[in-house]
């Protein structure tokens, strides 16, 4: 019995809706979204960070990927949800489904801050046969979600250059090139990551991600940031009186672009633009991939050294961590959910910690297949010393952002499977880290060298190999990573130098176990020839790899050596930091194997 | 001086026409076209296949891709015509340079026939802002070309099911069925290719490619051929008669696509109609991948023995040719030229010999780097035993289409670059040929397993690294392959099982050397587990590769097992069809390495 859809559908039957469409964005077209617009888990009960919920007057369906499966199953059961599989992460096959299942002259609710203008467009390419008109509801859950959180409130501070690395005025800059470039008028962004970039800002509006609800416009004389002006921080408020950068309330966007004059030339980013939004531009806009997306994605030396000092904060926590669990399982028991918070409480001692990344997946056995898995605060496993452990975490400092998975080994005799699996995860890791590969080359163009030995061995993994990572920013922030495709920029953004991505193949077998491995890289220089300028991956993340779950006859020499130099490295890098008996503790896990 | 160019401009000045452009194409987007349609290279003396003429009253510029950038330099240094340097191949990079260059109203000719709807398209958009026009300008070059070459006019003849392993009925049922599928009416084909596969029928139209020019309209009850009628064999008409097929003139497609009735739809692919044929459709269509290019990319057992039969015959007559240069070289000198027709000659001695499938390419040293070189009848390089020779070509047989490319060390000491090149170029080959992956996997995302050592030396090719081959059809087949990018088809169409493909990496360094080893592949299911159907890659050409260029210290052991198997498959498949003294001279180049 879900009272939330029922109320939904009581609103649409006196608005005369007969479809209503809930994705899970916010007007930013962001990630991870603030309480305030979780509109989708609201009305749906399904907690994941994917998946569209379509309601009729009778039905209601939603709409995921493979990584939600299972925890669509677990959360929806009872709730007269139908789950439909996309095969294809984020396609909108949910829009034929319901046209096809509506009337001729049917009327759809939507929120249009929740749209983008390609989405919009499909909608009404395939509503536009049967004459189904959209209404364009703002706000519908206002009075159908009594208990609504409230936008957030929290102070909106200064990312200062000790951390950014780059002053706000060299940033503007060259955002006012671009706009020179395409002989435009102003530079319009949405995306709140690189708002909170550009500007140098940080504050909590959305979970695991230091970023501010803002809209920006920037144009030569003068710029606007669209944001709550009560929450800017004094010293924020200074440096934006020294760069004449003008706030204005959040609301004030759709006034200040409708009245710009008609012969306003706007450049934009289409991909992350609201269909509000867009209706305000009239026309106005050149549509270019977001050059503050692509200025982001490579690292300056400053951030680069804050990642590097987080990863020796991450390490030392996750290594005492993991000396406290080994501890517990020898006596005890713990609950997966409990395990992730023990993790933020070893985290939450490092210096410059803000909070976690994203929600930490503890996956213990087969929990540990289900690919986005969230321990329930009541009622997740109780996990024992026996059989496997996949732990997926990462933290926000101000200065830097961490990812990690480590696949453990808690005790028992170790199937050959897992094995096999275990140590093809990692072969892939291996063999892309080890990679050179010419500047500009894709991310489906070497995705597969992470799955090449578990294609050998029939095995795979249904994700994507991996992602970029912010600056105290977004866990995961376009535009570069690995994918086994181009409909996502992951697939199809050119590998830079001093970019930050996460390599993490997998393997997940349903009702067994799952594994995963996952450091953050970062891309240099290697070689420069009369051929081209090769890029290689250099590791940053700094955490021990369970060599108990390595078959060791399938690792070749050069393999074996990755190994025990990973192990070398991560054992300096985090000694100085740890006492004499964790050093004691950790060289054993980073004892050297042979064959 | 270019006359043929003055011409032209002559034309274009009493049309009043202020710009011309001349594709590489015919009205059916074929890769290789009849004389009749080889306007571009009339016009401007580059013999390359794929490139585009631009024409201005005043000035001429060629655009076309890394492959044959010498070529150009060399065939065009005197005609007064500016290389543009495409660097993604068939980017229409030209029509921007000349809608930039022209004035405002201007107009730019021509012929609707040799041009698709997507060019046509962007024509349009970028020709839209100045308002420049458009002049369907059909048959142009009649006018001012004083010897241009008739249609081809040759027999069409069978391609009884013997070869083609599938009769007409049965594969006219499965185009029937797609017109069911989309609720259509007909289904219309412009490719030639996918004509000569669904009626089964050959003849001599295009260079190196056994094809008829035609369209076709294929419906439940009647189908229509398009084409010379009074060409088709006794035996073609009288398949034809029993199976309800009408042949029309080749002329008459416009006229029966016009008077269809307003309420047809006629399934087609977008991606091979030109745009005489698309505005004649009168937007009745419905787009759609070509059914037909993705069944005839799946061979049947008929056509998958006619191939193994062809790589035998293609592999004796290549150990002749081996044979004999060897020997002449001995103790004279020969032209890149002639080694082309001698080769010819040895192939020309097998059973069902039709011609070669596509230009020799023999590169003798320097050469070797330009990819797609074709040595010129007079003055081509005089070979010697001395240095590197590279030997690209392939043969129409009834029963198949072969392609092979092997490198040859004719003398003298070998630098340590050649060495590491050829050894990274095998090592890559090798790689991918080995790699198992799952069902359904893209060109693009496994294109990297043949540069991946390459690229470890700081090398790469600036080609795809394979194609589909056709059977007793084009050499170069869509869909499937292995390309850098998507926009090719052969880097989107998923790999399936029975697909004949080429690997074929390449090592060039210009004014040196050309390395390149090619063989073709079928792919064939070689696991089946709970995650996938795996496929693997097994080769079809039998020819022997030249040991002396390998640096052994490069080759894992596995390499080496490879390498010697294969040689071992090539020895023993041969061995029947040869002489003692040719047995014995191919054991020596098949012998075993070791390190």
């Amino acid at each position: 019995m879900n009272t939330q859809l029922q109320a939904l559908q009581r609103y649409m039957k006196s608005h005369q809706l007969d479809g209503f469409i809930i994705p899970s964005s916010d007007p930013h077209q962001s990630e991870y979204v603030s309480d305030h617009w979780k509109l989708r888990e609201y009305f749906s009960g399904f907690t994941g960070s994917a998946g569209t919920l379509v309601v009729t007057q009778k039905e209601a369906a939603l709409w995921t990927d493979s990584r939600y499966f299972l925890q669509v199953e677990q959360e929806c059961h009872d709730k007269d949800i139908d789950l439909h599989k996309q095969s294809i992460p984020h396609a909108p096959e949910h829009i034929p489904w319901l046209c096809n299942l509506l009337q001729d002259n049917a009327v759809i609710g939507i929120d249009f801050r929740q749209f983008s203008k390609a989405q919009i467009d499909y909608l009404k390419q395939c509503a536009g046969p049967k004459h189904i008109q959209l209404h364009n509801k703002m706000n519908f859950a206002d009075h159908i979600w009594p208990d609504r959180p409230s936008v957030p409130n929290a102070i909106i501070n200064d990312h200062p250059t000790e951390y950014s690395g780059e002053p706000i005025l060299s940033k503007l800059e060259k955002v006012q090139n671009q706009i020179t470039n395409f002989n435009a008028d102003y530079y319009f962004l949405s995306s709140l990551d690189e708002i909170a970039w550009l500007f140098n800002i940080r504050s909590q509006d959305v979970d695991f991600t230091p970023l501010v609800i803002a809209y920006a416009l920037v144009g030569h004389d003068h710029t606007y940031l669209f944001c709550d002006v009560s929450r800017l921080s004094e010293s924020v408020l200074a440096k934006f009186h020294e760069h004449d950068i003008i706030p204005k309330a959040y609301s004030t966007v759709f006034d200040v672009l409708s009245t710009l004059p008609n012969e306003t030339t706007i450049v934009t980013d289409p991909s992350t633009l609201n269909y509000a939004v867009f209706e305000a531009l009239k026309e106005r806009w050149v549509f270019q991939d977001s050059v503050v997306r692509h200025l982001k994605s490579i690292k300056n030396p400053i951030e680069i050294e804050g990642e590097k000092t987080c990863m020796i904060k991450d390490g030392v926590a996750l290594t005492q961590f993991f000396i406290w669990l080994e501890k517990l399982l020898e006596t005890d028991t713990i609950t997966e959910y409990e395990i992730g918070r023990e993790l933020e409480n070893f985290r939450k001692l490092q210096e410059n910690y803000v909070g976690e990344s994203f929600a930490a997946i503890v996956g213990y056995k087969a929990n540990g297949a289900i690919i986005h898995y969230t321990a329930p605060e009541v009622g997740s496993s109780e996990v024992s010393k026996d059989g496997i452990l996949l732990i997926d975490s990462g933290a926000q400092y101000k200065d830097g952002t961490t990812d990690i998975t480590r696949t453990l080994w808690l005790g028992g005799d170790i199937p050959k499977a897992i094995k096999t699996a275990y140590t093809s995860v990692l072969k892939g890791y291996i063999e892309l880290e080890q990679l050179q590969f010419p500047m500009g080359t894709t991310g489906v163009q070497i995705d597969a060298f992470a799955r090449m030995h578990l294609w050998k061995n029939g095995l795979d993994y249904l994700h994507g190999t991996g992602h970029g990572v912010g600056s105290f920013g977004m866990v995961h922030e376009p535009e570069q990573g690995f994918a086994t495709s181009t409909t996502t920029v992951r697939g199809r953004a050119p590998h830079l130098p001093n970019q930050f991505t996460t390599i993490e193949p997998g393997c997940y077998v349903e009702g067994e176990f799952g594994i995963r491995i996952e450091n953050i890289v970062i891309s240099k220089v290697v070689s420069e020839t009369d051929f081209n300028t090769f890029l290689g991956f250099e590791p940053l993340t700094l955490c021990y790899i369970d060599t108990q779950l390595i078959d060791l006859e399938m690792l070749t020499e050069n393999e074996i050596d990755w190994m025990n130099n990973y192990h070398n490295t991560v054992l300096n890098a985090l000694s100085p930091y740890l006492k004499d008996s964790e050093v004691q503790w950790l060289s054993i896990k980073c004892q050297p194997i042979s064959k």
